[in-house]
């Protein structure tokens, strides 16, 4: 009978499952485990600049090819640099394995003042509890009879509740012998369906659905995260009703397609967009996220008595829960249950205002006004876009995507500096799929000058990888999310200048002058947007786009006008720029309308 | 009666103990908490690139001003990035206050979906719960009647136990007020002495030693960390018999002190120091934290009979534990206790053997071998000195310190990327104590290639302080100390190259040309320390210097070799430059010797 180490069972399964690249930093309590990463055919290392930062690569890898990224890390100083990275996968349901070197099962057993420690009769195993309430499941693997078992149930673990897991790996049980044939039986992936819950729900959804004259749905980011945007597309399809999504949940069904409404942000929508959802009266969500990130200040008010949910793992319709349901199954058997015959054609096809004119429109420079539009002119099919916690996601709410976009942004967990590590996995997953499929495709992050200097060493990592993705920063000298919410104009949110014209030489890019572009003006950024080397990038490409400190998109302003009166005299009296006139029109309640929130 | 807000109560609070600078990062639960730092005369804001790295410099400032260094994250997403660096605090411990801006309190009661949560109905505390065992002490405020007492009693705890503390403030109840009156009560920071058991333990001290012929000093670092540097000089003074220090412990006592011997650092020493170390036949330790790394391996073997340990908080001697006790009293009542006259006057004065030639002594190129004897001629008085774990801190062991040096290095703890923001906090310390004294100081990190990636942008942070600190950065393709332990040419052991005379321009430094030097050959290095800029630094310094991927000190390389016969041969066998021809003169146990650590 062939034997394997342990150390490789684990890779090989972990490529078995369609990981092809290995991220993470080497630790002296994970290096001999990472050697027979090298002996799994396909598989491939990636190592970071920091821990955190390939915890953010597997996440990004883990959202663009839906299995699970995978990250490396040694203990205690390692596995808690990421931390934050895990903690971030869990709020956003994206599915990681974080595999820990760990000191030996004797240094662990005679509490070594090893490196790495606290204390004089150290707890090796502090720094697994601290992440025992940010993860969904792990392996702490000590016996190499029952390990493999513990690994594949890990692996499972993490595709069914889509969210990160831990495997616990002592450094001297990597080195022990398995038995290759474990090899042969694939980890069962699947989730268990109840099936009499699921024709229970299905019965329920359709009988709502064929009683409403004016059913809407609204996609949103779950349904992508497990795994359910087909089903969503082919559900749509025969529904023929409005479709419109949360901030999330845009990019899974096209633009194009004939139902396609819009972005519905709660209050805070695209000029018609909230008008025509507020018609209905049946709302179905998929995969929903009511964060207040995703629904304007939870102002996007769905009443229990006309609304069913169809969440991950179970199915609310007016205000009754069905569970034990699992949502790629549920929707893939409620798509066959509905009538051939679409039951909603009456419903008349909206047309939406045109979008309204900035008050700056022949100005000279670039505002958020004028960006978002000139970004839309510039995409391409198949695309992948990320944008960060930012004014960028908020700014690209408004801008159609064309067929076959992938975008992703963290505005659920929101932790500023994910989007650049991110952009990395996402990347190296476009380009391994890319080689698979010859679809091309770019890979476009959005960031902010203040999220940039939080992990801006992985740029580093994409061109030694010599990756392509095109990082566009839009620099407004600071924190300009913070000085919208408190202190405009404070020091504690100014950042350090940085000069972004040495950052691809830093990083010895191949060919740093024609692949760094600065732009201030709309036609500076016009001709940048133009160029082969933006259209078809050969390199990694950096554009820097300077905007005013006090500029900011309408829906970013409007978001937090919303939060009452108070809170717009700050943003008139602090000077921020109001290019629509009137944030008041599209947002701001009166003080504490919303009823729910209130921030100080 | 005058109120002011709970938030300017804990930054008063803060200032009264000595922080005159708070490190961190804005977010918006705790944008509003940041404005009262500005109203407090003396104190200052330091801004960080991200949170990880302000924790590392609130550890520098901690280190060098011997009170606590302060940092501010928000909710979550700040809060987890700095764990890492907190729990280096705690291992090593180091006096840090991390305040947590959290979600309003009605957010949290309500568990309600605001950004940085996870999960339908987010546990708000989940975050917290993850630091639970990486601190010494948490106030969780929540009532503006208890705040004060719970902010002042988690201030105390940070200094008695020298160690990281948490205050979680809700963003709404930094607001509230309470009375000004109380700031006229200083917090007490004294630890509670118990007056019989430390008659006890000094009883049982003097009479081990007054029945000894040979005793020595061992040195620590605890010592320090717990405030009794001066008494373990007065003590040492008075005994006059030959003192030693842990690695860790170097430059507690000057080396310019009589009876000074030199750091033993187990069977890894400076030729000469073992042999006189083990003609004792008691040694007294100071503060000693006997991990791996400053034991080289654990070599240092001192059996019960003939130890006295005078720990933080317990005596032992000969086995015996005497409880209750604390450090820098007792050493104070100690030192009272000892006859007048030394006792010990018997003891001849040892002359070491001259320092060993490296084979490489005619070279022209630089390696670790000339490297560090180069350093030591570039030393000024009170100059403090970071070195990162890496092949720094076990090459600075062999090399004299001038008086008053200060010398900080995290090599328990281990976490690289540590030294470069601690760096920060230290040369900020240096320069508040500086204003305060006169006595200028220069602040010196020695680093490497691989762990200044991690923290690299902490550099801009310096360079907007305008700090004048210098950074050697040891550029030796990656990570040197990784290779030596395993898989010495594999890909996971490479690093992203990095042109460094970029990274001043990139962070707009006003002298790039002037402040960055490179040095591959001997003699360009003496050249560049003999520059007024390194001499006395107008501005930050950056000294690149070029060393071969493979070389090493021997001490690192000796220490790595003491895992035994089978570790000699890989490090032969994968090339090592062996600049002394052979380790195992002075390290290279048999296989298994050590009996304790099997590494894999």
């Amino acid at each position: 009978m062939a034997q394997i180490t342990l150390g490789r069972y684990l890779w090989e399964r972990l490529h078995q499952v369609g990981i092809d690249t290995i991220f993470g930093c080497p630790g002296d309590f994970n290096l001999q485990s990472l050697d027979p990463i090298f002996q799994v055919k396909g598989l491939k290392w990636v190592g970071n600049q920091n821990e955190l930062n390939a915890a953010y690569a597997a996440d990004g890898y883990g959202r663009i090819k839906d299995i699970p990224g995978c990250l490396v890390t040694t203990h205690g100083v390692g596995e808690l640099s990421a931390l934050n990275g895990i903690a971030g996968a869990m709020s956003e349901h994206i599915k990681v394995i974080h595999v820990v070197g760990q000191t030996t099962r004797a240094m662990q057993e005679n509490h070594m003042m090893i490196h790495h420690s606290i204390g004089y009769k150290p707890d090796h195993q502090v720094y697994q509890r601290a992440s025992a309430e940010l993860r969904f499941a792990s392996a702490q693997l000590w016996n190499v009879e029952t390990a493999p078992k513990e690994i594949d149930q890990t692996i499972r673990e993490c595709f069914i509740q889509s969210g990160p897991v831990y495997i616990f790996l002592p450094l001297d049980l990597s080195a022990e012998k398995v038995s290759a044939d474990l090899l042969n039986t694939p980890i069962d992936l699947s989730p268990v369906i109840d099936q009499s819950a699921q024709d229970e729900a299905v019965k329920a959804i359709t009988t709502a659905i064929s009683s409403a004259k004016h059913p809407i749905v609204l996609v949103d980011v779950l349904a992508k995260r497990f795994g359910a945007s087909t089903e969503v597309r082919d559900l749509t399809k025969k529904l023929k009703v409005p479709i419109f999504s949360a901030n999330m949940g845009k990019g899974i069904v096209d633009w194009t397609d004939e139902n396609w409404m819009g972005v519905w942000n709660g209050e805070i929508s695209t000029p018609g967009v909230k008008e025509e959802a507020k018609k209905n009266d049946l709302v179905i969500t998929l995969g929903y996220l009511p964060a207040d990130t995703n629904t304007a200040g939870f102002s996007r008010k769905l009443a229990d008595e006309s609304t069913i949910h169809i969440n991950p793992s179970n199915v609310v319709v007016k205000g009754k829960t069905y569970p034990n349901t699992t949502i790629k199954s549920l929707l893939s058997a409620l798509t066959a249950a509905l009538p051939s015959t679409p039951q909603h054609t009456a419903i008349p096809k909206a047309t939406l205002p045109p979008p309204r004119e900035p008050l700056d429109k022949d100005a000279t420079d670039i505002t958020q006004s004028s960006l978002w539009p000139s970004i839309q002119a510039f995409l391409q099919p198949h695309d992948i876009i990320l944008t960060e916690t930012g004014t960028s996601t908020f700014g690209i709410c408004d801008i159609p995507f064309p067929p076959h976009t992938t975008y992703e942004t963290q505005i659920y967990y929101g932790s500023i500096g994910w989007a650049t590590g991110a952009t990395l996995g996402a990347e190296i997953a476009r380009r391994e799929m890319s080689e698979k499929t010859g679809i091309k495709g770019r890979t476009l992050l959005f960031t902010g000058d203040g999220s940039m200097a939080m992990t801006i060493q992985e740029v580093g990592t994409m061109i030694k990888a010599g990756l392509k993705n095109i990082i566009f920063v839009i620099n407004n000298e600071g924190y300009t999310i913070e000085r919208l919410i408190w202190g405009a104009s404070e020091a504690y949110n100014d950042i350090t200048p940085t000069s972004y014209a040495h950052l691809l030489p830093l990083y010895h890019h191949p060919s740093p002058s024609t692949s760094y572009h600065h732009a201030k003006t709309k036609s500076e950024l016009a001709a940048i947007l133009a160029k082969p080397e933006l259209q078809d990038p050969p390199h990694l490409q950096l554009v820097e786009i300077v905007v005013p400190k006090l500029d900011t998109s309408w829906r970013l302003a409007s978001t937090l006008a919303w939060r009452g009166k108070e809170h717009q005299e700050y943003l008139k009296r602090e000077g921020f720029v109001d290019t629509y006139g009137g944030w008041g029109l599209d947002g701001g309640g009166e003080d504490g309308e919303d009823g729910e929130v209130k921030w100080s």
